[in-house]
């Protein structure tokens, strides 16, 4: 099988003068290591003529997506220089004029000239229709040379990639089908990971690909495999998967794009079980996090942000004498804050975080980055000590993650 | 004056495979605009020796900006590849060795082989002392061009483009002095700003540009100007300001860079003054963003995440029976919340939050995107309704600073 090359360039002048951070491309690149098609390079370039032209004119990779550049006003030419580049007139496209009259219809509106322009394309090129914006994307094809134009809005962009232009992009260049799995870890460096798995990893077959992709806290595993079709992929992969799962299933909480607060959820929706938090160092970022996703009000009763002694003294409810003793940042301090913030917000788990964000308040004895957890029950009450980083961001990150993690930990054993 | 012209180049596959988003072109371009330095195109290419070669065999700008490359290991080829390209040796360069071992000694470390040759430069270039990292910048300067080669980790590029890069380019090209100054305001559209400020921009000296930065809930409105010097722009443009500000003082929260939650901190630790929080629908966002903020225990009590009904009448004390007529998304009970959290965790100011954030739970009467806040003092109490968006992540963070910024004023007035 040959290779497949594409270029991705993104342009507009917000992302030349440092306006936009250009994720398009990132995106891009991701969705077709997938497919198996392999970007060579990635460009940012300016609303001019000259610009698009000279992109266009010297293309090196087999396909070449352009995004950006299509709405209405004077600065957006990418349409017009393509038309020119491929020496053909831009007509209107009747089913665009349509679908656009519909739209503003919907919005009681009239289509004005501007927005006329927008259903016009290059006479030469396949219309990729946009339901989800008014430019619609265009596909040329010359030479064994695919040249995509699409929408810069990032939204708009992906919903025509996956509608329109991948599957375009299979049949044209017949891409393999390229199966992937990925293991989402927690709480377990990548070079750990990799002696944990080392033999496994050995021992794969030539045609599987593992890759490690690290974030804050966590370590993806992808696994990817070139096949003929999805089940002869499920059936090589599938016994590989067991083996590897048996080896790390402590660091693993999902699959295939999951979230931590996302399983944590689920876990809770389905075992039917409510949470209260109990936050000191964290601020509030673990509730924030339960609830950026839609329908956790079925699980989460809410928390205590104790961010002063006075708050975990009154409303929490710590004995002030094992604060003096011990200190905020202790197992007791924290074990007392999720004990109790469990009774008072009547919930059947409580998590509890203190610690020492940073950058100020480190000892020789706690220095910044120290943290206890606590995740209690009606089973009790486990802690647990975080040695963590010197940056605050970072810190805060990582407790609330392992605090999530905690509180998964136990919700599959009970 | 002549336009001083770069192009922005990140060196690595991680890049091209997607796995992780180019920042650097977008931080470097900004800078590089303060500085009147027009960035032309922006570049990712892969970690080979044909793709660096040919960026810069191609240079067509003063200026090219490499970063990345510049790891120990053996993909890492950007030094080997430019010391090609120049035709001229690797050579140990005898401060780098220096620092190297120091660096290492106190990481109780010796040196090996590999971070040895991280001291060896291109026989022609410029070291730049990289206090950040192991690897040294590189500048080199032939036919009126420049050629810069850095690390790519964000944080050490930064460091050497402010210390080293920015400085030297000063000199080199002798570059203008740009004055920028940006006002921060929230709350108000784009086009709306827009008309309230038109004869104010059309009346602007042509030397004075205008450039609006909107992002969620804000605009950043920045004005520049080309000058012989500080004094002489400051000058110009602050008679310009102050007309400016009178137009919009209402929707100015900051300058240059502030952040709103670090702005009302200011404000509380100015005032001497103590805050607490009750979110319901922000979920604990609003006190992630006040503690987000290093020193915020100085003002920060803590606050309640009263996500449920319960939460916000057995903890919160919310009347039920206000809860039942008024429902839990109402001035009534956002009032109640702030004013009751106030004086639970003996603050002086309380802010509150209660709304539909979605995408579920809307109604005809409340749809999705209704907000109360609420913001209780000894002076009293006052609410805002807010009218929002059908989205859950931008509910959230909308409601968020503009509760944020409800604080500020009421401190502003005290």
């Amino acid at each position: 099988l040959t290779q497949i090359t594409a270029t991705s360039v993104t342009i507009g002048d917000e992302i030349l003068i440092g306006q936009i951070t250009d994720t398009n491309s990132q995106w891009i690149a991701s969705e077709f290591g997938k497919l198996g098609v392999t970007v060579e390079m990635m460009l940012s370039i300016s609303d001019t003529e000259n610009a698009i032209q000279s992109v266009v004119k010297n293309q090196t990779t087999d396909l070449l997506v352009l995004t950006g550049g299509l709405g209405p006003t004077k600065d957006d030419i990418t349409k017009h220089t393509l038309a020119k580049f491929f020496n053909t007139p831009l007509v209107v496209h009747q089913e665009t004029l349509q679908r656009l009259t519909t739209y503003y219809a919907a919005r009681k509106r009239s289509l004005n000239e501007l927005n006329e322009t927008q259903a016009q394309v290059p006479q030469n090129c396949i219309v990729l229709k946009n339901d989800f914006g008014t430019a619609p994307g265009m596909w040329f094809q010359e030479n064994e040379k695919v040249i995509v134009s699409l929408p810069g809005v990032p939204l708009e962009m992906k919903k025509l990639m996956g509608i329109q232009v991948i599957p375009k992009l299979r049949s044209y260049f017949s891409t393999p089908y390229i199966y992937h799995k990925t293991l989402h870890t927690i709480g377990i460096a990548e070079s750990d990971l990799a002696i944990k798995i080392k033999d496994w990893e050995n021992g794969l077959p030539k045609a599987v690909k593992l890759a490690y992709l690290p974030s804050l806290g966590m370590v993806r595993l992808r696994l990817s495999l070139q096949s003929s079709n999805r089940e002869t992929a499920e059936n090589l992969v599938q016994p590989l998967l067991v083996e590897l799962k048996k080896l790390i299933n402590h660091y693993v909480y999902g699959e295939d794009g999951d979230l931590i607060e996302q399983v944590v959820g689920e876990l809770l929706l389905k075992k039917n079980k409510t949470l209260a938090t109990a936050e000191s160092c964290t601020g509030g970022n673990i509730g924030q996090l339960i609830t950026s996703i839609a329908g956790s009000s079925q699980y989460f009763n809410g928390g205590l942000i104790s961010y002063s002694n006075e708050v975990k003294i009154k409303s929490l409810h710590v004995p002030s004498d094992v604060i003096d003793k011990y200190g905020a940042v202790s197992e007791q301090t924290v074990s007392f804050m999720s004990t109790n913030v469990c009774e008072l917000l009547h919930s059947d788990y409580g998590i509890a975080v203190s610690g020492i964000a940073g950058p100020g308040g480190g000892t020789d004895i706690k220095p910044v980055g120290t943290v206890w957890l606590a995740l209690s029950s009606e089973k009790g009450t486990i802690t647990k000590k975080l040695v963590l980083t010197p940056h605050r961001e970072k810190n805060i990150r990582l407790a609330s993650i392992y605090a999530l993690d905690l509180l998964r930990k136990q919700l599959l054993k009970s």
